[in-house]
């Protein structure tokens, strides 16, 4: 069965790109004579700014860019593993979220997809953390879209029907592929079709990623080359 | 001498399409057997949209994309023309604007722009029209930026403000390049810098456009070679 839909929104960490493994890259080749345990830092990195960002999402606290959170995260994270640096060695630090590499099967899937869909990033990654990454990387996204468009995080329902406006698409025509769950269901309850992508890896070689029941979304799939597969592209 | 900047934002119709040609070859692939004068028709549908904008811009109307306003201008211009066709055709028609050729320097000239500048669309089209018309015509944009982003339409200050917010960047770090001066008036005024791109054609054939004085922006050039060149890339 091929679902019906013109356009593709992508979550990008952890469904297109391997942020942990790019994190720890960045971190070994930026400070190679400290003794890290760039593995545990990527991981409470990302831990990290989660609460933050849930604050924004709860009103709590303004409207922040993911690249503001990672920022306000990563100086107390430096300080907990005694990381201590000039200011401007964290700045660049924290632009390793903007140069992580894709899956192997990422860009190769995504150019299948290109002759019959529109494919745009959907990720609470800030608009230019997304296009720096993906001028870097080759990511052929027709446009860059990203929660910041909407002044609200993913898995609220105005981050989905934000970029089905600017796609000018009924919801209902929009495929959401992410390796989340939360993203997924969120864009569900939003009115858009859903595709889970099994990203076994991404939260590293500790902690296993458990697959949804076969029926939860529209489509689940493998990598990327067999989602284009599905869709007929 | 070089201005030092880091994102280049640019107008689109006029500056990187021939939207006159482009609507001209449209209006007779779609409806050979009527007998329209094209250029008349393109002409005043590019007028048409302005009021609309305008009212969008002064507040007593909600709202409308680009998209919507050719739609509304479109209808009316139907009528007066004599293009008795079904609406599905001026659907059609008003997608003209998503299909226009880039002049031919452009695509070279953002090519060679790209190795060192982050390179952005900040149009009044919307993001969808933007997105389609650069995968057509292989408009190599780092993010497809829109006046839809802030609600407004240039010339007002907001587009140009959000658009440098997505960007990261200060507005003095962006330069705005536009074959229209109202437009590099209104980013001037919301402190990006200036390049003025000469496109004697834009208007067709019977229309001339006149240069603006030397010093009245950062920097005037007659094609994007130029601009690269200019700009060190």
């Amino acid at each position: 069965m091929t679902l019906d839909v013109n356009a593709l929104t992508f979550d990008v960490f952890g469904t297109v790109v391997d942020w942990r493994s790019g994190v720890i890259r960045e971190g070994e080749k930026q400070f190679p004579d400290h003794d890290v345990d760039w593995g545990a830092f990527a991981d409470d990195w990302r831990g990290a700014y989660r609460p933050a960002m849930d604050a924004v999402r709860a009103g709590d606290r303004e409207w922040a860019t993911i690249d503001a959170l990672h920022r306000g995260a990563l100086s107390e994270l430096a300080a907990d593993y005694d990381l201590d640096v000039a200011p401007a060695a964290l700045d660049e630090l924290n632009r390793a979220w903007h140069r992580l590499d894709p899956w192997p099967d990422a860009v190769p899937g995504l150019r299948r997809l290109g002759a019959d869909y529109f494919r745009a990033s959907l990720s609470n990654g800030n608009v230019r953390l997304l296009a720096n990454m993906a001028k870097r990387a080759g990511l052929p996204w027709d446009a860059v879209l990203s929660a910041e468009l909407s002044g609200h995080y993913k898995p609220d329902e105005p981050v989905y029907s934000t970029a089905a406006d600017l796609l000018d698409e009924d919801p209902g025509d929009v495929l959401m592929v992410a390796a989340h769950e939360h993203d997924l269901d969120g864009a569900a309850a939003a009115g858009l079709q859903t595709a889970y992508v099994h990203r076994p890896d991404m939260w590293g070689p500790e902690e296993s990623v458990e697959r949804p029941d076969n029926d939860a979304y529209d489509l689940a799939v493998d990598d990327f080359e067999a989602l284009a597969s599905q869709l007929g592209a």
